[in-house]
């Protein structure tokens, strides 16, 4: 059976993923030179339509790395000498200042609370980037963009790093205020896992700090569609491809659609019995991870939606037991999320 | 019409790839979790198949990363404070080097010559590892693994790390004088670039220098089957089945057929009236990248072969024009290169 797969990510397949894989294969893609025209005719391909679908102005440059840790890492190492403040609202922000300080540096965060508003936020003297994360998968927070902004508009020297890892392509990004953004194909863009996508603004492209993914000659070959190593070139085609459909279908269409299945899935949570959405505060909640607290059902849930083929994500880390997540990423169509609340219906009935 | 590719890689898929990689669509390889189950039980099968293939004993682990030269930078980064020695036979030797200068490194080389024995080899005091790249895909040295032995044999104190990105899985290794080893999957796999394979001594593999990809992180998530990111979940598959694959086919035919292939080529360009092999000394002939000189013949030459369906490589950086490259991976069956060399064969005619 073919389930249906609404976990964070890796995520269901985007439905004309399989076609490209498919037509890769016919037409050689993985075995070009990553050297070859036709290899830059891919990059190209695909940097425009990721440029088309955000609406990134020429201020920013794009570029692949090979997984969104990687990008935290290179963010750190090339911007940071001493100095990161992170804003921590779960497991994966918390990651991204520890990866700070086992990098040597002197890194600070505050930690994010829904309730919290950023206006009387104080940021330490000498910090040279801000770390948020935009979508919480750990807990399904997600922090409205103008608080965000509200930030960069208070301290607009200070480079501000968006990682939008599990909200891409939902969130209009007004990038004025953005100076750097990443996410992963595997989650809104319905890929197989392996590839992050790196937007800078060109004033930070030029530095050098480390080896062959310095900024500096990664933006450099990203420049020329290229990558200084050989990249996972399947997933460079994919990502043009399916970003291209997605373009197709409209990015307006998607985010609206992205509002209208979060509301069936938080109406029918925020009515249920035997569970509800770990965030109270509907303004904060995540409209592309859903994270439902169960009492310590999780196992159950899971099991049971798992034999009517539907797979959902089991808590994070310490939320094992205690919670669901359930994704809500392009790929998934309103049926798929009508069917699987039909489903968490009967579910009800049994416990 | 379907191309066979004779390039260095990425190269020519291994003939059952295509097979498995709609295998890996119709069993929803592409959306399982990297923390679940069902992807461990692949990590380990592609795990233990490298580990059969290279006899590698249990003093030795292995991980996955996503391209060589990230394994290039993170054997620097977790193995060296100050001093790295390179011996440089080609271009990839060469980057090897100058990505521990980029990283801060009082590195130094000394370049190899096919006629030049390392019995007499100075190698500076306080060195921290040897690097030596086994077969430069650049200009088409394979050094024999005796050679690279003595060094060990006069050094056993100083880690030694040999990349084999494109001679794997031909040469047979005793990992007793070898440390570090590492190749690509795109060559010696037939498979779709974007992963790399980490052999390490697992007396080295609890350094902890960097984040996310330092050798402990690295290494306590392999021990268990993981990976620190999510990694690219379709190669880490396809490389446990191709990799089986080859076993089944048998590593030491695979190994006799490479020569067998490695010798119908150089017997051709050895009395070839319009074309050399780059390496005069047969001992140091690559067996796996073979590297011809053709005047300035090289844009014609692969123009020709693309015209039958047969793409080569051509000469690496400043040898573009003088040299073409030829790959003789396992995906390469003996009757493709024997159609090559009937092909070159009219080119000859022609020219």
């Amino acid at each position: 059976m073919k389930n249906i797969y609404f976990t964070p990510g890796p995520s269901q397949l985007y439905p004309t993923a399989p076609k490209h894989i498919r037509d890769a294969l016919k037409n050689n893609i993985c075995s070009i030179s990553h050297r070859s025209d036709a290899f830059k005719e891919i990059f190209k391909e695909a940097k425009d339509s990721i440029r088309q679908l955000l609406s990134i102005p020429s201020t920013h440059e794009i570029a692949f790395l090979s997984s969104s840790l990687e990008v935290m890492e290179r963010t750190i190492q090339n911007l940071v000498k001493k100095k990161s403040f992170h804003v921590v609202d779960g497991a994966f922000s918390k990651k991204w200042y520890e990866m700070a300080i086992n990098l040597g540096k002197q890194s600070s965060y505050i930690t994010f609370k829904p309730s919290q508003l950023f206006n009387q936020l104080i940021i330490p003297k000498h910090t040279e980037i801000i770390c948020i994360t935009h979508n919480e998968t750990s807990i399904g927070i997600m922090i409205p963009m103008e608080e965000i902004y509200r930030i960069k508009k208070k301290y607009s020297s200070i480079p501000l790093a968006l990682d939008m890892v599990s909200s891409f392509p939902y969130p209009e990004i007004n990038f004025n205020y953005i100076d750097i953004a990443f996410f992963s194909v595997q989650k809104g863009l319905g890929l197989p896992a392996g590839l992050s996508v790196l937007i800078v603004n060109n004033k930070l492209t030029d530095r050098s700090v480390g080896s062959y993914h310095s900024f500096k000659e990664l933006f450099a070959k990203a420049e020329s569609n290229q990558t200084p190593e050989t990249p996972n070139i399947l997933a460079i085609y994919l990502m043009a491809k399916v970003a291209g459909d997605i373009l197709k279908r409209g990015i307006i269409n998607i985010r609206k659609e992205t509002e209208k299945k979060a509301k069936l899935l938080y109406d029918y949570f925020d009515n249920c019995s035997w569970a509800k959405p770990f965030i109270a505060n509907k303004k904060y909640r995540s409209r592309t991870v859903m994270v439902i607290e169960v009492k310590n059902d999780a196992e159950h849930i899971a099991n049971t939606l798992k034999e009517k083929g539907m797979i959902i994500g089991r808590g994070y880390g310490e939320y094992k037991n205690t919670h669901i997540r359930i994704a809500n990423f392009p790929q998934h169509s309103i049926g798929m999320i009508k069917k699987l609340i039909i489903n968490l219906r009967k579910i009800k009935l049994q416990s």
